[in-house]
């Protein structure tokens, strides 16, 4: 008889932790990629400019138009990011899940100015397929964007931007975001450090 | 002994969410009213013009500024709303909860140029407190808007609202909105016929 320790099972667990995490990205039709953040979860932004490479947490995000497919990000003045868009005229929109919270929280508070957040945050960046930003390999989709408009709206700016590629991890998207399964269960910001995350598939 | 038949137990749940809905709003701070919103829910937009009133369903939108505190909706360039909402340079959004999903579907799915969309759908109009357009007993929460600027984005107009005015139904917010408890339960639009709802709280 082999006996199974809870040390064991923690090591299966971080296994399967890892094998889905490096699942690979599948690409999905750009005209999909409203149905990635229709429901309001909270997103990771990144953006490149030169050689730096930065990562921050958004709640704030919103598709705004079919035809064109654009989505919109409402992202503050000082933020180290705000520049890095700016300048560069790109950025993604990468989806964590819920077994990402902390990584979350990581890029949440800390600026890019100083530290590479992809390290200190335990981050992946991975190649893009039409931008230079990197995407981040530990979510479960992306939404890559060339910067189409900014619109200034009090202490933030609304980036806007043309959605230009669009992958998922593999098994998630069945012409929606399979969020009824524990991989693809999206993290939504409520406030302060309250988070919430889908309980399952509503069919009307 | 009183035999309780199915019936009996139908009418008392039908009165239980007759009075859950008819619960009174209560304001909260207008630096609140993200919390109502930063997740994502699939929400009624309210707006007036004279004597015509019009509710639709909206899932695009997102708060964009803490000072002063904005909030953004994208509407069609089609819509009736559009019209209402640019004229009026006022409008309202209201958080339904899961139980209205029939509603939700309901106004997004007609127009109200030709039909009162509060009959046809079953909503009750009630006064705002700083704006004409009407807000909706049976929502769970509101946020009054007057139109702070308009920025045009592809086949939708992205509407900057500044927030005038912001309630919510008595018991479910706490400094975060309670998604926790059955009535507070939002809906999130994913795609389609496609919604889910929070599966309960976490906290970071």
């Amino acid at each position: 008889m082999i006996k199974i320790t809870k040390q064991d099972e923690a090591k299966n667990t971080n296994k399967e932790i890892r094998k889905r995490r490096n699942m690979l990205f599948k690409n999905i039709p750009i005209t999909n990629a409203n149905r990635l953040i229709n429901h309001g979860p909270t997103v990771l932004i990144t953006s490149r400019l030169g050689e730096k490479i930065n990562v921050m947490t958004v709640a704030w995000q919103m598709p705004v138009s079919f035809k064109p497919m654009l989505v919109a990000v409402a992202i503050g003045h000082e933020r180290f990011s705000h520049k890095l868009i700016l300048e560069s005229r790109e950025f993604a929109i990468n989806i964590p899940n819920l077994e990402m919270l902390k990584d979350v929280l990581c890029c949440g508070t800390q600026s890019g100015k100083d530290i590479d957040k992809f390290k200190v945050c335990n981050l992946t960046p991975v190649k893009a397929q039409k931008i230079k930003a990197p995407l981040i390999e530990e979510c479960i989709g992306n939404i890559e964007c060339k910067l189409y408009s900014t619109h200034e709206a009090g202490d933030h700016t609304v980036f806007v931007g043309e959605v230009v590629a669009t992958s998922v991890k593999e098994g998630i998207f069945d012409n929606y975001l399979r969020v009824d399964l524990e991989q693809a269960k999206t993290l939504h910001h409520i406030g302060g450090k309250v988070f919430c995350s889908p309980g399952g598939i509503i069919k009307s």
